[in-house]
């Protein structure tokens, strides 16, 4: 099998920078950015040029790496003194980025557990970990796809609302995966991309991927999905999430819970596809998720040549909404394919886990 | 009573001209145009400064008569010929506008009934008849209006989708009108605007037009809808329509079967409101309603400072769709408010109407 290239975050040839496709310029231009410095990689983050939690765990990986490879020193101490450094201050660039800690951490306990190495190996083994990273995050992805594939038959319909696909990870994505996946296998699906106002990622991302990507994509305005159901076109939904609740209740886009009445009234299964990572067994209802509100002006202004609104008009702007759990035919997640009742077959995926 | 001063179409204080708000500017700038010329006239339909079906076919009954002060003559030959050149030129503005073409034709039959008299009279009575024709459309909403307000108490929050207010009709509006009514009389309303895409009515006109009014409203983005209703604050869903068939289903701006959908789940009542001259007894059922496909850049660039998505991305863009009739609560009208089964009660307005 020939190897795969990511297209958002990779090292470059001679692997002392990273390369990301720049996330702000899509869909109308396709610009690569070749980060050497720790400014560059730092600002890269900052201002949204590489977006999607495990994209941003990657580019830390592989940023601090090439960092490393800059100190010029065989002594450890003097070694770990300017990693640390380095590592701050990629981690204060978006200071509530889960996985850029994360990455970052697990970078940092490597370098510790191999001190006594010499700092040549040390840095080495760094690179190792950096492309583990997104490996693993690959297989993640891959897992997913493939059993999210075998919930679809060849031909089917699916509606998707916002991004969760490869630019927002590696390769495949989470909610895309499967028709990405299938589509490599021969299978036709044709999706139906919801642009999923105020931000339009299902406009500017997702339709973007799947036409990349070769899959028959449609995009549409949120308001449209009830048609698209009634007309039959629609054999499933797939959507990504933010965070579940240990009783199968599933944060994501805003958006969302209003598609899955829509599925429901229309008697199509309602599909959230996410990592076990994004399952919170101490949150034990969507009761529980406090809904983050927005700036009103991404409703009014943000994207238009002038205001849709007067300045004087109040908005309303959650970011996301909860989607009930009766509503969710399935929960796919790389260790399989939940169905409720979800308090049990949730729990299991960590139970199983633990052996 | 102080005599009330339309916004949108309305006579200048000399009566020989049209002065109109230029929608096509709104919400960011309030302009008036005053429409003297037939080319003026002409331009403003087509170019949709002013618009939705009432305000146009009051604009063209404006229109028409301030041309004919222009003739003159006093034989009735060359005034006829004259009228006859200036009705049908305005006609061609628009070709599909039904109320366009109703206003002139009314027109037209009161000058040829009157054709014995003198010319200067005929000119006079079309003065008459072209605000009979306005007065008409501003009791007709606020008949309907006020059948939409016994619907609801005071305080309540009601979900409106699209524009049915009174820059496309007069005063008060359908949709809108129990609202603008109740704020008129005290009462409280809080209203929640769905943005409405792909063109924004509910961002440009609605929120607008509720403010102006002094209505308490609230700009969402469509995809908002569903966790508006799941908070608690939406104790009504009003939209008007386009078109209702002999068993109530209704055609309305794309999106309309969505809330419907949503109002049923969340259990909220779903009105649609409009004038009988919208109910169409010849068309059996929503399923031989023609839906409307429009410009697919209307999803991809309009409005936007650069396109959202790749022109090559595929667009579906309906400009409507039908709710079932089994999820609409009632029907109201400006005769009365309807209730399932919608075969009997749409067919006794029309029994009562030949009585």
């Amino acid at each position: 099998m020939r190897e795969f290239t990511p297209e958002n975050v990779r090292l470059s040839e001679d692997g002392r920078s990273v390369v990301i496709l720049d996330q702000r310029k899509l869909p109308n231009r396709v610009e690569y950015l070749t980060l050497s410095t720790a400014e560059e990689m730092y600002d890269a983050i900052k201002s949204l040029a590489v977006r999607g939690a495990p994209a941003i765990g990657i580019c830390a990986g592989y940023s601090i790496y090439c960092l490393a490879q800059k100190v010029e020193t065989e002594n450890f101490n003097t070694f770990y003194g300017q990693f640390k450094k380095d590592k701050d201050y990629l981690d204060s660039s978006r200071p509530t980025a889960v996985n850029l800690s994360w990455a970052l951490n697990r970078m940092e306990k490597l370098v510790l557990k191999n001190k006594e190495k010499a700092v040549s190996e040390i840095i080495c083994l760094m690179g190792a970990e950096a492309k583990k990273i997104q490996q693993e995050d690959m297989e993640m992805c891959k897992n997913i796809s493939e059993y999210g594939l075998s919930l679809l038959k060849d031909g089917d319909g699916v509606l998707t609302h916002c991004n969760a696909g490869p630019l927002a990870t590696s390769r495949y994505g989470t909610a895309i995966g499967p028709m990405i996946l299938g589509h490599e296998r021969g299978m036709n699906f044709r999706v139906f991309a919801d642009e999923t106002r105020p931000l339009l990622q299902g406009a500017r991302l997702t339709s973007y991927e799947l036409y990349r990507a070769g899959v028959d994509v449609t995009l549409i305005c949120d308001n449209m999905a009830s048609l698209v159901m009634k007309n039959g076109w629609v054999q499933a939904c797939f959507v990504g999430c933010d965070r579940i609740a240990a009783n199968g209740d599933a944060a994501n886009k805003i958006g969302t819970s209003g598609v899955a009445i829509l599925a429901k009234h229309y008697g199509i299964p309602m599909y959230v596809l996410g990592p076990t990572s994004t399952i919170d067994m101490n949150c034990k209802t969507g009761d529980e998720i406090v809904i983050e509100l927005r700036e009103e002006d991404e409703i009014r202004s943000k994207y238009y040549k002038e205001p849709m609104a007067l300045p004087e008009i109040k908005c309303y702007n959650p970011a996301f909404d909860v989607t009930d759990h009766e509503l969710i035919t399935a929960i796919v997640t790389e260790k399989g394919i939940c169905r409720a009742p979800y308090r049990e077959s949730l729990a299991k995926l960590f139970e199983s886990n633990a052996e």
